[in-house]
């Protein structure tokens, strides 16, 4: 199924309601790096990110070393980002 | 809490005992990419490493893009290869 990529002008939009979301992969993706305090932590925040990930069937880019956690998220049918990444990262910001 | 490093005849056994793990970082990691059929499966593998390594208290360097998974172990407090990382390596072998 093809997904819509967004336009430079609704990518700016939702740019400034993420917090801590920055451009990655010339405009194609979003990256955010999370810090907890330790692994169990960072895993439990992962445990729910999959959940996430399995209910909206859009998975992440991600990785961890101990305590910090990588996501980058970005679509491939729409080859950049889509409104998929947008909702993903909103529903993990308020994790 | 100071780990030894491994010899290179050490580092070689416990290689040549070990499936599908190949060296990485100039010898101070090793490296082993695993394939899944779908997210689903490639999260009960993680969260299976996810029970060893908190069981071990060590910890992988590892990403997932929907079915695959590569980890990196490495021991800093030993500078590169330890036990520990064998170890680990071979537990994570035997999910």
């Amino acid at each position: 199924m093809a997904v819509e990529k967004l336009s430079e002008s609704e990518r700016e939009t939702w740019l400034s309601a993420l917090e801590s979301w920055e451009l990655a992969r010339d405009g194609d993706a979003i990256y955010r790096k999370f810090e907890f305090t330790d692994f169990s932590e960072a895993w439990g925040f992962m445990s729910r990110v999959a959940l996430l990930a399995d209910a909206q069937d859009h998975h992440p880019e991600w990785s961890n070393v101990y305590n910090t956690v990588e996501i980058t998220l970005t679509t491939h049918d729409a080859d950049g980002l889509s409104l998929r990444d947008m909702k993903m990262a909103k529903a993990i910001d308020a994790l």
